[in-house]
């Protein structure tokens, strides 16, 4: 998720900036602060804005429309737009996504996709166009305002869940202060919020600074001390003889470090897997890969492997409760070692701002020697089989691995958390392949944005297909989303899992309940609803057979258009790892 | 808005409760916390909560489901709910609107719902679901939380957008907790905000203090700073030789003194006018009442007799751009008497805590003297003409006055902050009626939720029809809450104004600019989609005619079914009120 550049060229990057803008303060050609801002965005490979326009946004928005390489797309509404960010940012991996909204009414509505950003760690930046500072100075009863002159409440509320906040306030500081909250964006992998005042867009600034690209500002490990981690991992691995397993997770990804991890495994040959959340952090594929680890909720043989291995080298994990099923992961500190972005734990010993962009490198030169050991340790099977069923009910325990068959390399499949995401989690996806959910922060209706921003960024970095799996009461959250795909000619395959209601809080109480259950549409109308019916094609599957022709059809395998699958499935079916994460 | 007693009442209400509390702490039949909370709904007149279920509230709608006189009614997301439970609360005056939703995804989601309640002064209760007391201790990485432990962060945003807060805790202050949010709730119609963990829901706690009913905690006037205070009006209204005219505006209706204002106009019959946001305040077809007052884009009759008056009262008056085109009223203070909740200022004088509720009787009995001479004063008319243009494009000229002959007594109009709004300012309604708009805030999109909101509170008050006037762009962001009608059999008429995208905006800036262009969707296919297509009617209308054909049929007219007329109307066309603002 972050830049592809080491810590220290980071670092010298910085310094030279700061040295530079002291430097030379008039020497390069006057700016507006509205494309200083954009020109940072077009260096942080940002070409796709999303949002909804707004009265204190509208001339910011003029330079948007005029600015070569940053397309803007004009969401229904911002919370979607800021899901579609979000999705925008995990595709695109060395960039960022950018919301862009209006005061009060604008920002708050993306709230909620803003915390998620933060929870799963996703560097967004959340633009927000606000009243002139003389009009905020007033106090006035503005439109958007409380009504009682409180012109900061919304910086509060934002404080909550964004890591970095910067107002835009004069000429002199506009420039560090953009610089400050897009580098914590891409240093922390973590949202930022940025207001723009009216007044402030066109005021010129020194382009000076632009001269020199952000970058993020990473700990440099102490040499010493990593020295001294390196050796105590050895050590551990020593006594282990060899006997280790390395877990991948989340923040593999999130904090860019994919690289390392795969040069480590292919060089060692330990056996890895994967929890929940770093599904497709490393290839599905590859001979060395065991499947998914998520505690009591594993299958049965993984599960025996994990917790049987002598040493665990666990890289980027993340321990909320879906991604551990409920904190029943045995991988016991004694015999764990933890790399994170930004510490390091060595049983119980932790190891503050030793971080595993560096330490990866090392531990991997020094592992290498343990690679013959290494590749005898034997792996399960992770590959799914479809079950052979007397019915032609669409079952949980066949679509999923029928879906399976489906994918191919480079797809990007989103998952709603539900059935979809508890399903797809037992299948293992093909090379290249990227699958994004949203399991930590868990809001129904994600996908569909993130679907929006996911396929734009599949456009730009040669990926294939964009699949989408959620269930019918989620895409009620989220739906008019679709529309926008539409206008813009992004052609995702997105099924829909008709099962009458909230399956998945089905499984965790009211299994019977009114309040589960939503109003059934008429999703193959949908699409033609929502833009011209001959860039669109809606289907109906209510058996194997029916779904089997479809998915083996080459004209809708090749998604030449948007197609919506409605899947009619059963209300009180579920996947195996949802209904023992639900008991558990 | 708020309960029908007098202060004196109220007061003696809540001290009795506290007294009765501490008596007979025991005596009571045991409650459940969450069923408690349903009592005190019920008591305030609560029949519907909206929201969204999620698993942390599953346990509080298994009471909801089964409480007999409150109604769950499942809404698609959760801003769409917000808006309906404000929506809910502007029309069913003497109650308050509740939202249930989930921890941190649903919260967050709601949060421009819940601000705009804020800001416009309508009581809401959000309700929120949240993990147990005991999880919370744990600081666990829970679905749902921000991944760092921080289970306060919600509630933090929370308090910048609500007036009061509670956390149910423990059994010994729930009871008193929830008295007090529902309290604040009533006294200063706002929003506030309630967090139920899990484990709390069925405790058992005492049901003594359900015996006295809750009551708003308004001011009691002072007697003697009261009788001030009247004095010193009564001396500016004999040096005014009676040339008074009376302004109402928002507050007359948020702050439930509609009765005691009726009573002043009709005893003294003082020249009424409106302000935008006290639009149907007093009944527009009363003989005394002239328009509405907004400044300098009044019409010019109205502008003259208000700015020349030697005395104003004001009644309630919200001070925002919007409602006083950008500030360009000219009621100066040193003839101004402005009458509020909570104070009154009478000039340059200010008296806190002299309220209107008291303070309006007491001046009607002796301004019930000016009667003969204030009946005197002229008063323009009001009423609107259809103009005869000679073309078949509906324009926003022709379109309003032409809605004007279509309204009857007691229909419930919401008109959406855009063209739509502007445009109905000019109109006088009919007896009875009310209108529903979001001036202040400005959310587009907002009216689809309060509209099935009122639409619910309609039927329960004997209301007439529930009908919504929203543009293209705006019924966008919350179109999936049509399908909230019609499961639950609600019959607005929805009249979709398609010109092409953001008009408002464009008015503002960016008239040739493509940000404020939408998709166009096939608008009378979406009740199709969404629902049984027998249980709804869709229309298109391209001319005067069409659209004057169709207002005139009687089967239209009577709202048996839901019904949707898109109204094909011209980019770049606007009311001559919005013009007028926009420019100011």
């Amino acid at each position: 998720m972050a830049i592809t550049v080491s810590p220290l060229q980071a670092e010298a990057n910085r310094l030279r900036l700061e040295l530079q803008t002291l430097q030379a303060e008039n020497a390069a050609e006057p700016i507006e602060i509205g494309n200083y801002l954009l020109a940072r965005l077009e260096q942080l490979k940002v070409t796709k804005m999303f949002g909804v326009p707004g009265d204190f946004n509208l001339g910011f928005l003029d330079l948007v429309e005029d600015y070569p390489t940053i397309d803007w797309v004009g969401n229904c509404n911002e919370l979607n737009a800021a899901y579609a960010a979000d999705g925008y940012a995990r595709v695109k991996e060395h960039s960022i996504g950018v919301v862009l909204t209006t005061f009060g009414v604008g920002e708050l509505s993306a709230m909620n996709g803003i915390a998620g950003a933060f929870s799963e760690m996703v560097p967004v930046l959340h633009l927000v166009g606000v009243p002139s500072t003389v009009q905020q100075g007033t106090k006035a009863v503005l439109h958007h305002t409380l009504s009682d002159g409180r012109f900061d409440a919304y910086l509060k509320a934002a404080e909550n869940i964004t890591i970095s906040q910067g107002l835009v306030t004069d000429k002199e500081t506009a420039a560090s202060t953009i610089d400050r909250v897009l580098t914590d964006c891409i240093t922390k992998a973590r949202p930022v919020y940025l207001t723009l005042p009216t007044n402030m867009v066109f005021e010129k600034i020194s382009s000076e600074r632009l001269k020199i690209p952000l970058s993020p500002a990473w700990p440099l490990n102490d040499p010493d001390i990593e020295s001294f981690v390196v050796e105590e991992i050895m050590k551990l691995a020593t006594t282990a003889q060899d006997d280790m397993v390395i877990l991948v997770d989340a923040c593999v990804i999130r904090h860019g470090v994919r690289d390392e991890v795969n040069d480590l495994i292919e060089k060692t040959g330990f056996p890895v897997y994967a929890a929940p959340m770093g599904k497709t952090a490393v290839s599905e594929t590859y001979e060395r890969y065991g499947g998914i680890y998520v505690g009591s909720v594993s299958h049965p043989d993984v599960k025996e492997k994990i917790e049987s291995a002598k040493l665990i080298l666990s890289i980027g994990s993340v321990k909320s409760d879906f991604n551990t099923a409920n904190f029943s992961n045995r991988s016991i500190p004694s015999r764990t070692v933890e790399l994170h972005s930004d510490h390091t734990k060595v049983q119980h010993a932790v190891f503050p701002a030793i971080g595993m962009k560096q330490l990866l490198p090392r531990l991997t030169a020094r592992l290498e020697a343990c690679s013959a050991a290494a590749r005898k340790i034997p792996i399960p099977d992770p590959r799914a089989v479809v079950p052979k069923e007397d019915n032609e009910i669409i079952t949980h325990t066949w679509i999923w691995p029928r879906m399976g068959n489906f994918f191919k390399p480079k797809d990007v499949i989103v998952a709603e958390t539900g059935t979809s995401y508890f399903g797809i989690l037992d299948i293992p996806l093909p090379e290249k392949s990227i699958l994004l959910s949203q399991m930590l922060w868990g809001s129904i209706g994600w996908t569909v944005g993130s679907t929006l921003g996911a396929a734009f960024a599949v456009q730009e970095t040669g990926l294939n297909r964009t699949i989408l799996f959620i269930g019918d009461g989620s895409l009620q959250l989220t739906v008019q989303e679709l529309s926008v795909m539409l206008r813009h000619g992004l052609k995702p395959i997105i099924f829909v899992i008709n099962n009458g209601g909230y399956e998945i809080e089905r499984c965790i109480r009211g299994r019977h309940r009114k309040y589960n259950d939503i109003s059934n549409w008429k999703w193959t109308g949908l699409l033609g609803v929502f833009g011209d019916p001959s860039l669109s094609q809606s289907y109906t599957v209510h058996t194997k057979t029916e779904l089997s022709v479809l998915l083996d059809s080459a004209s809708f395998a090749e998604a030449g258009k948007i197609q919506l699958v409605e899947i009619m499935m059963q209300t009180h079916d579920a996947p195996r790892a949802l209904k023992l994460q639900s008991s558990a």
